[in-house]
């Protein structure tokens, strides 16, 4: 925050003295990032405009893609059509992408209306690749080589194309029909001596992922071999894009946002949250608190046909049926979130369902056993011993005996659901502990009643 | 897992055979990580040492690394001081750093005294950074370049101590006393001519962290900026090392694994699940369950309390309960976690609280209000009408009226306790959804009951 702090300081004197020089200058010394930040929070939206139009050529469409959609919608309306082709004209193509999917249909036209042809083509392309997909979140902006080329040539390239390319680091050595054969790092060449020929440094056991692959294990495949950029390839093994690790960790991000999201019964959006609507805030949120109230009714129905029989057996039975559905629900969820994200980090998979199964089991005999003992102490010792309320040895028992049966099944239930989910290829997440804890909380009742019938009634 | 596969069928057989030449050339065609998988996974630890021993020099140490500890710390056992030593000196410094942090303390040693005495005072150095700051992540193998050399001249420092350097794209200009005092890029130098100065190309607004920043911002500055590397600078304005952008996903993936243990009220943990013992497991799950079991009791003595009264007024009251409470937890829940992960991003502040709570309030009434009709024409059309329950008017009310306040408090307070605790530098994730399940539970059925005896009593 220092930077934005510092930043504000400096430009909003400049901005009010419209001393525009010294604003260029100032502005060079700070990264596009805080640039853009500085814009949304502090300046109108017509500042925000004037701003913009005096900002250095060569930062402009960087702070642009930094900038909020609602903001970039507003500016790209105002802008004229030269000033709207220059920013577009210095953007990444996987950057235009991103923001022509945020935009309406009306302002997306103008957008393709004044790009190169060239770039119209390969907007259009990127448009076209599932949203989730490698091909959607690829820049066409790699750095191509000749095997036959040396070192020495190679730079040369860099030098004449490298200032338009997302990365120079990694480039992508291909034959004359484009198939990818080889990747040479600029590292590797630096190593290198000048004639050396690019076949003899690069390698060519190259790691690639398919345009329909899905984000998130590009992503993770990105992550896990350390690489800055992976190749995207078609299905003939033609080069076609690059995913940068820049953009990767954008991927790692929001998906961990959006499992988080899913976990806690809302539908998941990649919207920041102070940039939510109250109607997207209620129409994300909504869904699972009414599936969730519904199928809690059925909870209802179980304490309403046993209620009449408790009762008879002892009027402290209800008071422990919070303990015993709470301690439900987080015992599930404990197991249900480990394995969510065990699945999402790659760390588990389908096959290892029995694995997780018998691991569960023995942990939580291990916890159950241990809760039950509290339980029962507590029970015993505090509620009947220092406050002294009616509960018999075999009450406390009863309620010992439930929330050990409730522990076992829950953890079963919450590590078996996920991969279940995963298996039927649904969403792990989707499951996640509000929906287990309102099975667990049935079953939990439902065990516990019929103990308490068996050795009560 | 392809590549996993593809390997596993290559090298079991060359295993068998004992062919040993074909096995290193082989072993070069992969990636370290997936050499490391297919150990792990396809070969018994006397396999292991043979397998280790075999492998060509210029991969061994990136293997090493990427093998889980426990095999790590097996390896090393069976390693003879030769061995040892030649896979410490190809391996970076924070790597070594990695290793020692989870390593028994007669390892350490061994570890220590294989290492060349400039590595052992780095490694030491190193270790002594708190936990979770940058300098723990950070490795003091970088280039570091004179303002005064040419670009050429920078290019010879890189060949020459290039392939030893974690990174050599971003190096850092220093003065003679290691003040950074810029940043010069490989890809600004390769555009640039030969003769240029650094001094001309660097850029010398420098984005850096100090030592004792936290790990997570460290790694979320990184990814804001969108760099490759970022340096890290002692309170002099000294660089003492860098955090390079792999490091950096790995702390944002394992923070977002630890928030989501925290949310499922299990105590965080870095290692993955399957190799957890059944021994850590119950630890990590158990203290926050004993916690919320026991809180949970207090939710049971209200029950206590109103029991008779509710009684008295109407057996169909007990029904509503897990409706209500289930309802409350799971909206404080979406509000909680929306906040913690928004705070994890650097979305919100503490100062941001008003902001929340006005649109939390906005949208509880909102999401409340529509759950208290549906509430109120579930109860009343199918529970009274279609299955004939005495559900009267008034109940349905009453029912309804509680959920709407319980929604509107669940939210409140959802949204209001990670916002304070992250105020006193608490872990906001810790309060997350079961903490305020069991809070919510406990004022949902205080509210209930009351409403219950004000409008039926």
């Amino acid at each position: 925050m220092a930077e934005i702090e510092e930043l504000k300081e400096k430009l909003t004197n400049l901005i009010e003295t419209r001393n525009v020089k010294e604003l260029r200058e100032t502005i060079l010394d700070f990264e596009p990032a805080d640039i853009a930040a500085f814009m949304e929070e502090n300046l109108s939206e017509k500042e925000q405009l004037y701003f913009f139009r005096r900002l250095p050529k060569e930062v402009a469409s960087d702070v642009f893609i930094e900038i909020d959609s609602d903001t970039q919608e507003q500016l790209i309306k105002a802008f004229t059509d030269t000033e709207l082709k220059e920013v577009i004209d210095d953007m990444f193509i996987d950057d235009t992408v991103d923001i022509i999917d945020e935009m309406p249909a009306n302002v997306v036209k103008r957008i393709l209306k004044n790009s190169t042809p060239e770039d119209r083509k390969l907007i259009n392309e990127l448009l076209e690749y599932p949203d989730d997909s490698a091909g959607s979140i690829m820049t066409t902006e790699y750095i191509s080589l000749k095997s036959s080329s040396t070192v020495g040539e190679a730079f040369e390239k860099i030098r004449k194309t490298g200032i338009n390319k997302e990365t120079v680091y990694t480039c992508y050595v291909t034959d004359n029909k484009k198939h990818l054969i080889g990747v040479a790092t600029v590292k590797h060449m630096l190593l290198s001596d000048k004639d050396d020929t690019i076949e003899s440094i690069m390698n060519d056991n190259v790691i690639t992922v398919e345009t329909t692959e899905d984000k998130e294990d590009v992503a993770m495949k990105l992550s896990k071999y350390d690489f800055l950029a992976l190749p995207v390839v078609d299905k003939e093994g033609c080069i076609v894009g690059i995913v940068t690790v820049d953009d990767a960790v954008d991927v790692l991000q929001e998906e961990a946002t959006e499992d988080m999201q899913k976990m806690a019964a809302i539908l998941p959006t990649e919207k920041e949250y102070l940039k939510q609507s109250i109607g997207d805030l209620w129409l994300k949120r909504l869904p699972w608190l009414l599936i969730l109230m519904i199928s809690a009714t059925f909870t209802g129905l179980i304490i309403n046909n046993y209620e009449t029989t408790l009762n008879s057996l002892s009027v402290l039975l209800f008071a422990c049926i919070p303990m015993l559905m709470d301690t439900g629900g987080n015992a599930g969820g404990q197991a249900s979130v480990t394995v969510i994200r065990s699945l999402a980090l790659g760390d588990l998979e389908f096959k290892d369902i029995f694995k997780v199964l018998w691991k569960e089991i023995r942990v939580s005999v291990l916890l159950a056993l241990t809760l039950s003992i509290v339980c029962f102490g507590k029970l015993y010792l505090i509620d009947k011993l220092l406050f002294g309320y009616n509960y018999t040895t075999r009450l406390c028992f009863v309620v010992s005996l439930s929330m050990f049966v409730t522990v076992v099944i829950s953890k079963i239930v919450g590590c078996l659901l996920p991969l279940l989910a995963k298996r039927v290829k649904l969403d792990p997440a989707v499951v996640a502990s509000p929906f287990i804890t309102t099975i667990v909380d049935a079953l939990s009742l439902l065990v516990y009643c019929n103990i308490a019938v068996a050795l009560l009634g």
